[in-house]
């Protein structure tokens, strides 16, 4: 699977008082990027998956590193591969590069499918599943 | 080294259309975590450091474990251990408990010494370094 | 009545690349006093309000006045006062000072009681009532 | 001047437990628009302002209604208007609607250009004030 890219300018609200970002607005900006991976190319609607089908995907393990800076105005490339679907989760590759490449942060993120009425691990939904399956070809 | 311990009760604004604590918040409420230790038991006073001397603490690298859900309104305690003070980092690990010790939240997380004048890594001030060995008795 | 105060030091997190308060964080951080004065002096439980029984408090009007920075590490105080207590809403007056006594920025905020169902308004409840009343003398 | 509009789909990160927007979202939602408004249609590059010129915005006063909620995956649109150009400040009119065009949230927002060295008003740049001109036609 190719990785899925989105572009994003750094904001003033992603900053902190040192002019960079604030390193939990990192994942801010990948559940960002996770919502609209789900909407576009798997076709899943995000909001319906988590309002009205009750299905959460809440993380349990994720191993960050933070290579180089990202200030604010950058122009960065936030990017998301699957690196394993299994029953109950999938892990995630993901990472923030600048417009020329240099790596900014990655990330490695375990998510797990749960039932919002119980916060139990379910079996990952049989379309998500088809449609992660599809896009690795 | 005995833990530094924060009580805290989860926040409507912590949590997310779940009901449970938007991950990257552990993140932002761990920093506080941070500021309260350099504050207090360090002595060192955080927004001095950063501001006055601009020496910043950003993170290079962190592993993070989510155990179990934090709900709004659930009282939890954080807690920051040092596990490591090498000469330029700080490896820290940082809990949050349920009031009656269930592990919600588990992380190591890699911090460095950093100029803010030009992000680069620069040696443990040594009134820092010494009052976190003062600490470890 | 007097008014509801919260001690508080200005966090890292709240603050922007200007090194003072991100404007929308001083609405966080009422919301904060609010959850408190809730739980606190009115003894009704914020979170059992709103996740059990489903009455939620959203902000339906608001006017701010920011007269004066807060910077990173100033230690403020937060107060909150009932201005008027109507049949669906509360009006309150809120204020963030510094420890001086410095207003750095005031608000009147008017929130509304709704069933969390329905985001439709519904009376005030009749314990929190009683408890505002109760605070009024 | 027409208004310049912003389509934004409501994310996870945007809502609280009650599914919604938070309202102190959409004051981060509309800084995002006056930074693009000033990236974009101005043309003055809001980083290159803050960043490297050293000119602040700030907040002094706002007003705001909200009068509909906006729910997790809500697509809106985003706009801004100025209805003043003063020497030191703008007054901005903004606003948050459905794609059906049903008004969620707006609000009147009066900013000042600043001094990030002496938070002090300075009169609006020339270019700035130019290009809102110009805007206005």
């Amino acid at each position: 699977m190719s990785a899925f890219r989105v572009p994003r300018r750094i904001r003033f609200s992603d900053c902190d008082p040192a002019g960079i970002v604030f390193y939990p607005q990192y994942f801010v900006m990948f559940n960002g990027v996770l919502e609209d991976w789900v909407d576009g190319p798997l076709g899943i609607g995000f909001a319906d998956l988590v309002s009205r089908r009750r299905i959460g995907l809440p993380t349990v393990r994720l191993e960050a590193d933070f290579r180089a800076i990202s200030r604010f105005g950058d122009d960065v490339v936030m990017s998301l591969e699957v690196e394993r679907l299994g029953g109950r989760s999938l892990t995630l590759a993901l990472r923030c590069e600048s417009g020329a490449g240099e790596l900014r942060m990655a990330m490695r993120q375990v998510v797990v499918t749960t039932s919002l009425e119980t916060h139990q691990a379910v079996d990952v939904p049989a379309d998500l599943r088809a449609a992660v399956q599809s896009l690795a070809g």
